[in-house]
């Protein structure tokens, strides 16, 4: 049919392959991706949790309870309830103050943050149940990631973050499936979405790329409820003549969107979690040293790693001078390891770290070489021990952990994170039961 | 000294003039802006009243029912006070949903309806005086237009509404003036407005349209109680490196900020009352006819309008089927003139005005011309009367009506859209007292 060959029926296919996926029935969903959801909303909720205290947090916090409201939905770190939109906005900024959770590198940004404020805000504001939301969760993460392919790196390198972009886009179809919105009114909230939807990488270093995963979730909430009482909005606000992508994109791929069908599996199941607080082009080496056998680590004099060129200019620093420096030191990170001292909490990394006199001893055998045959989820290296043997080590992000190890891994950052609470919360998010059941959860101790 | 001639430098001059503007001392305000003010706020609140029942208002109504919350501002239509984030998004879409507010050419766009529901929401939240939020909006207004200025036709043609977009900006510092935020605080309240500033013109002719101003406004609130609370931002967020100007215009002029000092006049006192509701390509031609004498307009039987080209693809409809496509119809708008029906009350576009026989009979007599000659503000032309005789008839928009008659202009039009409320109202604003004072008008009956 020539008509598909047009222009306008490309638009119009991705738009439809859109609302397809928002309303996708439940069952269909693979199974690899509702386990994953899951794992991702533990882990989104022990980063809400760990960040509630942040600077950032209180403001967030004293904004909500200033402005009141309909007792709705639940915020990190606060007493009662309030209205879902604000809810949206405040835990997506907490959850993302520490900058701890979870990533998908086809998508560019973080899912979660941007995602689940404005599910579990909705579901509990409608009195859904865990298992609605998580789908829901999911089904606005697959439609964040391929909207952010459409995007492209012409979006991100312009200067936009697409954690805050494309993760409206996620919200808003999370938020109106939890409401159920019908296809046309899916339709208008997405195409509200599109004048709705903002946000910018120059807030990266101040509070303004937490604020940035809040604008995301609280856009979703605002045009999904907006949608539902009848606004009308573009059939095209996404994909038309100067739509969403058209003005914020130096080359969209119209293709992308549906080059690989989220059939039997989703692009979603590639999500990332930080297991280790610190720059994430260091993980791939920390993992490799701590999969070393225990009597080989105690016996390291010397590391010699190789890493994609690319993170030399980020996370070598060589003579970190803060807390902070040393989540971006190679050398430190290595030392921190074999001295068995936690990379994944955070509160190792105070300053008197900087200046300690044998993580700096053990700093100076340590070299750092770039290696373009490495892609930037993958390091490798040697270790040299005290008799001088040496001993290959590896380790590539991109393969996937196998469930329970994951499991165990996140288990492990929530207690280091939040305390003893990780447990009965993953056993509650297994459970299932009402949305409104993690109210307690979110508000904290 | 060279540093000044940097871009860095350039570019740190335009955000030191935008905070040294919105720091402007009250009393330095030139008179003439002020009183124009002034007219801006009768009319916008108008232009709010006249919307209230609209399908739209309703839609944001009950958003603002359902959320409830501390009760600061009054919103349009609506018993009670609600949070003035939530007071600027509703009062700001229902204030644009008939487009009959107020427009500045070089800002290209419409300065009221993103502005004043801030500046009004966070004077009642605070307790300012009428004249206060005066002094915010016109402050905030003249922030917008310069950096609308600076994104240029480069941000407009590619698809930014700056209504929207600017306007946030307008929005922010003028509710950061009523806060009394300190420079640096006013600066991290345009930084944070980067990335939450959104709005794009594929929304027009939907309700996406008024809902931008809507957006504009409550970002600006938003923004600026965040940097009030000690929120950071980027300091270079408005025109640093992927900041919002670089990210979202093709071709920035960054020297339009300062080029025309606003020192003895604002840029703002150009702004633009809309007096017909209808087309503004329409207006030039109706003051024209208007402006014959009665005795010659009673006689008229054919007009010869010659118009700046570009509106013959948006106005020049020869068979209008509905109410809404006669203000996009120079022949049977110069009939409704001709024969006393009023152009400026919206009642008078209902359908049947298009199946108007005497109206259908005489568009015969009108021939529409482009010349390119005439800028998009005036139009000229020639009316034949019953005698033959030739009568010139001419318009220039841009020529400033006198205060006196552009005060009666809106008085009539106030009483075509609201009724008899305009003259206390009018006499209210140039008393002052209190901003909760002009809550009851909001409310409105």
């Amino acid at each position: 049919m020539p008509a598909d060959h047009s222009e306008g029926a490309a638009i119009m296919r991705v738009m439809e392959h859109l609302l397809d996926l928002a309303g996708m029935p439940g069952a269909e969903i693979p199974v690899g991706a509702r386990q994953m959801a899951r794992t991702s909303l533990f882990d989104w909720l022990v980063c809400g949790r760990a960040g509630q205290a942040e600077p950032l947090a209180r403001i967030l916090q004293e904004m909500a309870t200033r402005e009141g409201g309909a007792a709705q939905a639940a915020v990190f770190g606060l007493e009662g309830a309030y209205p879902a939109r604000m809810a949206a906005l405040v835990n997506g900024a907490i959850s993302h103050a520490l900058d701890y959770d979870d990533t998908h590198f086809a998508h560019i940004g973080h899912l979660s943050v941007g995602i689940y404020p404005a599910a579990l805000a909705m579901g509990q504001a409608q009195g859904a149940t865990l298992g609605q939301v998580i789908e829901a969760f999911v089904i606005g993460a697959e439609v964040a990631i391929r909207v952010g392919l459409v995007l492209g790196a012409g979006h991100y390198n312009r200067g936009f973050h697409m954690t805050a972009t494309a993760g409206a886009f996620g919200a808003s179809v999370a938020a109106g499936r939890l409401i159920g919105l019908s296809r046309e009114e899916m339709r208008h909230a997405v195409g509200l979405c599109a004048t709705r939807a903002s946000g910018l990488k120059v807030q990266f270093g101040t509070m303004g790329k937490p604020y940035n995963a809040g604008i995301a979730a609280s856009a979703g909430v605002e045009t999904a409820l907006l949608a539902s009482m009848g606004m009308t909005a573009p059939e095209d606000g996404l994909m038309g003549a100067q739509g969403f992508v058209a003005t914020q994109s130096d080359a969209p791929d119209e293709a992308a969107f549906w080059r690989d069908p989220p059939v039997e599996r989703f692009l979603f199941e590639d999500i990332k979690y930080k297991l280790h607080a610190c720059c994430h082009g260091t993980h791939a080496m920390i993992e490799g040293l701590l999969a070393l056998e225990p009597a080989v680590r105690d016996r390291v004099r010397a590391v010699q790693l190789r890493t994609n060129p690319r993170w030399l200019g980020v996370c070598d620093k060589t003579a970190p001078q803060t807390g902070l420096e040393v989540k971006f030191s190679y050398a430190w990170l290595a030392g921190m390891v074999l001295r068995g001292i936690s990379t994944g909490d955070e509160r190792s990394y105070d300053d008197a770290l900087a200046s300690d006199g044998a993580l700096r001893a053990f700093a100076e055998g340590v070299t750092v070489t770039g290696d373009a045959t490495l892609s930037d989820m993958q390091a490798e290296g040697v270790v040299v021990l005290d008799d001088g043997t040496r001993v290959a080590f590896a380790h590539d992000l991109a393969v996937p952990l196998a469930q329970a190890n994951l499991q165990a891994a996140l288990l492990r950052k929530a207690e280091a994170a939040i305390g003893p609470d990780g447990e009965a919360l993953w056993r509650q998010i297994e459970r299932g039961g009402a949305a409104r059941d993690l109210a307690a959860f979110v508000r904290g101790g």
